[in-house]
């Protein structure tokens, strides 16, 4: 496996394209087009909110459906979500502009917004900004980058990364990009994401693959504990690599899976630690508990608990909070047999053991949460499994950017 | 039903007394004694973190066996969790050394601690402010005062109140006070509360109005989401009243159960708006849901999200967000048919109805979102079911009180 340059256009066959539409943003791009001439199998998964947004309705039918899809095109500034049958009929109309300006069928067109909720997207601007994207599109690596600014909304930097494997005897390409800043938590997060990949690949093992690697993945990061209503993370595989078509398990389907993981893990990690106001990645990793669920619960509660974010904030290593946070997650342990570490860097200290503190330097404690990425570890020394999850800081940033978002 | 003056000493035989320990914190008073020389039926409530405080297994054993108490210890600035065997001990020397102070059996002695996790208490400071206390006590309301005073950790006021009702052709009082502003939330909150009366009623009816209050004022209030190792809600019952023993259902426990949970609403709605940095109170109502369990679901959803806290704290009626959190609760509803409001004083508002929003005034809006208390009330149109829960607002001081707790 190895990492190159790029994000959804590094795969063979796929352009990207953004525009300003001036759908909310003055100044800035706000629409983006992933295309593939070549129809692509679809896999994906959407936020488990109740309170859908239109567009996740749209998406969901066509991935379940098996059809194949050509593209997708994303606007940000405004999320329509809670938009009701008007919302929807606009996820229609940005498909069928698409599909016209694009010469392939609507129903293969894939559409996302995010942004503010409750407000109804403008539908004239949106058809302009499908008919400048399909004119603008490249298969450049810097068109995808562009597009991968282009969905932003309160993150600070651009997301994304591709790497290349050989399986099934080609060379394989899998390319994402992502954004997402607030309202982040497991299940999953508003958090758009797409991959491009030039695989071969069956709609059932790719639909398996998704739904796999995106619950160590997206699903473990967390800024706000806001699970939103718009998430959707979507992959798109051409096939263009012209390997066997992967379509049962063994070992093309598992370096897959590696490189796919690889994708996402990275691009969670870069939406946990640009974070809302975010100052510092929060890892917290959990050793030897009694199931991979609980272990997946604990490794969350730590990140997701807004006094432990607060003390790491304030390089404040008051680890109390920790233990606090793992004791209500809802899994059930042994106090007493608890160890706790923090970690940055290549230092390591024990905190925690024996069921009170361990005795540590308060000065080395507070060196290691001043670094850019803080490790927690509980070890909770009841079974095998392990899990890790990503957060970040809560920061007086994160209290203005949300006091005053949608002026 | 009347209000009156006071708190923990308002009723019969009850006596209060609060003193400077240098537990921890600097030039204030530090520790609390209540005391009654009738013994007193107890009834209680305790976190359900697995993680549990010493004085929390101590005072859990006192209340489950039925036995009588005499009296209750608190300090402040130290909350004896994650403390091992060598803080549970320190709970039992407390004990004794009230008991030699006082003339009672140790084995009838409550504790409690609320502050940071992780220290050892001073235990000869504590003994010493236990012969100081047993010294001072008194049975004047300024005692009660005081005792409700010196338990305060980031509270910004004491909070106390005393009701009486004429129960079974006698007089009785029903007083109490609590402490609580940071690491609260639901099941229960760190939070201790006492409630002292001089009802007659024996300890299984008396546990049960305890546990049926509790599930709808504390544990109806959430600050951040963080559930404490520590949380501790007593009632002592000395009986000096002397009305007949209530040991059945009926008028008598009814008339009971209503001051109590007068009392216990009021308490949990000053945790609430005394939230650490908190400038408003947030009171979400959920009409007509299914069940009495996710109308509390629904209801502490919207006060727990981070988004719509902060959103409030920004007088941005961004309703989306509260959508959003009723979404991800957990309990399932239909979008299209809820109707949301906002109300604060005498206004109220339609804001979100049919699955869009609705036709209301931004600027009137605004104006209830600036009042102390923000009432936001979610009509689910499903059933009989209806829920109460309150919080506070997110606020820069809330960041700034956590990221720096323990210097």
């Amino acid at each position: 496996m190895k990492k190159i340059n790029g994000g959804v256009t590094a795969a063979a066959g796929f352009e990207a394209a953004s525009c300003a539409a001036q759908i909310k943003y003055k100044g800035r791009t706000d629409m983006a087009l992933v295309f593939s001439k070549a129809p692509c199998t679809v896999g994906g998964t959407f936020t488990t909110n109740v309170v859908k947004a239109a567009p996740v309705l749209w998406d969901r039918e066509l991935v379940q459906s098996g059809r194949p899809a050509h593209a997708v095109i994303v606007n940000s500034g405004i999320a329509n979500a809670c938009t009701g049958q008007e919302g929807f009929g606009y996820c229609r109309e940005t498909a069928e502009a698409a599909a016209a300006a694009l010469d392939i069928p609507a129903d293969s067109v894939l559409v996302g917004s995010t942004g503010v909720i409750g407000m109804q997207v403008p539908i004239e601007r949106i058809k302009k900004g499908v008919q400048m994207l399909a004119e603008a599109r490249q298969a450049t690596l810097e068109a995808g980058t562009d597009a991968a600014k282009a969905i932003m909304t309160t993150d600070t930097h651009k997301k994304e990364i591709a790497f290349t494997e050989e399986i099934g005897g080609v060379l394989v390409t899998v390319g994402g990009m992502c954004k997402g800043s607030g309202m982040i938590h497991p299940n999953m997060c508003t958090m758009l994401g797409y991959v491009t990949t030039d695989i071969a690949i069956s709609h059932e093992m790719l639909q398996k693959a998704v739904s796999d690697v995106v619950r160590d993945s997206f699903n473990m990061i967390s800024v706000d504990g806001d699970t939103s209503t718009n998430d959707t993370f979507l992959v798109l595989a051409n096939g263009l690599a012209g390997n066997p078509v992967i379509s049962e398990e063994g070992g093309d389907y598992e370096k897959f899976h590696a490189v796919l993981k690889k994708v996402c893990t990275f691009l969670a990690m870069e939406m946990a630690g640009d974070g809302e106001g975010a100052t510092k990645l929060i890892e917290s990793r959990v050793l030897h508990a009694d199931t991979d669920e609980n272990a997946r619960i604990l490794a969350k509660a730590v990140i997701t608990s807004s006094l432990t974010k607060a003390a790491v904030y304030g390089n404040d290593a008051n680890w109390g909070r920790v233990l606090c946070a793992l004791g209500y997650s809802g899994a059930s342990f042994d106090p007493e047999k608890v160890d706790l570490y923090f970690a940055g860097g290549d230092k390591k200290i024990l905190i925690f053991t024996n069921g009170s503190a361990a005795d540590y330097s308060e000065e080395e404690a507070t060196e290691i949460l001043k670094g850019e990425k803080v490790e927690i570890i509980s070890d909770m020394h009841m079974g095998e499994a392990s899990a890790v999850a990503w957060g970040c800081d809560l920061t007086h940033e994160y209290v203005s950017i949300n006091a005053d978002y949608r002026s």
